[in-house]
C-alpha cells in the first residue's frame, strides 16, 4: 500500500540498466462530512482512520474522537466519508476533487484547475547523462550559500545544460513558483529548458513542472507514484536520486542520449 | 531576510553551550488581487514578485506577467496587492488572513482557526539529554522499514521517554495528523508525551503540536522563525538536528534536566 512497483533506467556515468524499483505511493483522499464535500489532501494510504480523526480535529471541526459518529472508506474511490453527531457547518473553502477520465488527459488530476492549466510537454530537447550530472553539480554549488540554516528548498532553470537562475524558500512549492514568475517575467521560451530541484518529486511538483511547459525534471529525491503517471501522461522526463554520477530515469527516457547520438552536452 | 540570529543551547552529549545561531524565516504573506483577498502563504522573504506572479500562474488567474497591471509589496505588514488589466474572479476560497495581537496570544498566527485551536503546553515534563537521543535513536530505527523509498516523513508519540507509536506519510502535516488522530482514538492523556518527527519545524508543524497540547518536540531537521516565536509563546521546547549524541535546544531549554535533577531518564 505505501510502495509501487516501478520500471526505471538506472545510470552509473553514461551506462544504464533497465530494472525494477519502488516508489512511494500518492494517494488523493476526498473527505465528506455529513454528505458535504470538506477537503481533499494527497497522503500515503495507511492509518487512514487515524488520519481523517487528527485532520477534523486539526481543522478544529471535532475536540474528541467520539464526536465522529460513523467514518466510512471507500478505498477504491479515494473518499472517506465522515458523520458527526452534531452538525458542522463545512464552508465551501477549498477546490471540489475532480475525477476526470474523458477528454485525453490524465487520470491522475485530482483538481480540475490543474488538469486546465498543466501542458503536455513538446519539448523534445535530449540531455547526456554527463550534462544532467553537470547541471545538478552547478545546482548544489549555487544551493550552498542557502544551506547554513538547513531546511529550505531550492529550484533553479538551466537552458540548454547551464544553470541560468535558481530560487530558494522554506516551501517546496514556492521555490517552483518563484521559477514560473522568472519565467514569465523574462519571457523566456520554453524550449531547452529544464528544472533542477531539491525536493522530492510530487504529483503538485510535477504538475508545475508541466504548467510551466517544461519537459524536464532532475531532482535529488524520490518520486512519487502519482506524479510518475502524470509525468508520463504530460510526457515530462523525470529523473530522480540525482547524486554525483548516478541517477534514476522514471519516465519517458528517449531524452536522455549518448554524447555520441546527440543529446544536449555541456563541456 | 533568509535568516535570523537564535539563541540556542548545543548539547554534545550531556554538555550544553548557549551559543547564538541563525534560523530561517518564515513569512506570513497575504495576496489581495484587485482589492479581494486572495491567499495567505508563508514562504522565505526574498524575490516576493516573482513569487506573486508564478503563484497567480500556477492557479490559473494570469498567462502573462503583463496581465499583472501593478504589483506593490508592502514588506512591512506581508501583504501583495496585485492589479490585474482584465476583472478576475477571486472566489472566497480558502482561509482570510489574521492579525491578532489583542487577546495575549501569539503574534505568529495568521490563520484565526489556528488561534482558536492552538492550546499553551502546561505539562512540565523535563527530559535528560540522554533521553532525548534515545528517543530519537528508537524512532530512526522504527522509521527504517519505511525508508526503502525515500522521501517519507515519520511522526512519532513518546510517553515518559519510550516510543508509543509512530506513523509515516508522504506529508508532513499527515504523519502529525495521524498522530494527532491516535492521541484522540486512544484518549490518550497528554502528560508526559513527546512528538518526535523527521521534517523541519515550520509553523504549522509547531501549531500542530500545541493543537495535540504535547510541550516537547524533537526533530532531527532544522527550525523556522516563525515556528520558533510560536513555540516561545505557546510553551513548547523545541529542539532540533537530533543527531547521535547532539541537539540543539531553540526554546524553553527547562524542560531539559540534568539526571541528577531528575528529568525523564530511560535506562
Amino acid at each position: 500500500m505505501e510502495t509501487t512497483p516501478w520500471t526505471i533506467d538506472r545510470y552509473e556515468g553514461e551506462e544504464a540498466d533497465r530494472k525494477s524499483d519502488i516508489v512511494a505511493v500518492e494517494y488523493p483522499l476526498t473527505i465528506f462530512i455529513n454528505g458535504n464535500e470538506f477537503a481533499t489532501m494527497v497522503c500515503t494510504p495507511i492509518d487512514l482512520e487515524v488520519l481523517v480523526t487528527g485532520f477534523l480535529a486539526s481543522e478544529g471541526l471535532i475536540r474528541k474522537a467520539d464526536e465522529i459518529k460513523k467514518l466510512t472508506i471507500d478505498m477504491d474511490r479515494g473518499i472517506a466519508y465522515a458523520e458527526t453527531h452534531r452538525p458542522i457547518a463545512v464552508s465551501g473553502e477549498g477546490q471540489k476533487r475532480w475525477i476526470g477520465s474523458c477528454c485525453g488527459k490524465s487520470r491522475a488530476f485530482y483538481f480540475k484547475n490543474d488538469a486546465a492549466t498543466a501542458r503536455t510537454a513538446v519539448d523534445d530537447t535530449a540531455y547526456t547523462p554527463d550534462t544532467c550530472f553537470r547541471m545538478m553539480d552547478a545546482f548544489h554549488r549555487e544551493a550552498e550559500t542557502f544551506r547554513e540554516t538547513g531546511g529550505v528548498h531550492q529550484a533553479a532553470i538551466a537552458k540548454d545544460g547551464k544553470l541560468v537562475k535558481a530560487y530558494t524558500d522554506i516551501g517546496r512549492h514556492n521555490a517552483l513558483d518563484k521559477l514560473y514568475g522568472y519565467l514569465l517575467m523574462e519571457r523566456m521560451e520554453h524550449r531547452g529548458l529544464a528544472v533542477l530541484f531539491s525536493g522530492r518529486i510530487s504529483s503538485e511538483v510535477l504538475l508545475k513542472v508541466s504548467k510551466m511547459r517544461i519537459g524536464f525534471l532532475l531532482s535529488k529525491s524520490a518520486p512519487t507514484d502519482l506524479a510518475l503517471q502524470l509525468a508520463e501522461d504530460l510526457h515530462i522526463t523525470a529523473v530522480g536520486f540525482v547524486r554525483g554520477r548516478r541517477m534514476n530515469v522514471y519516465t519517458h527516457p528517449s531524452r536522455i542520449k549518448e554524447s555520441s547520438k546527440g543529446g544536449v552536452s555541456v563541456e
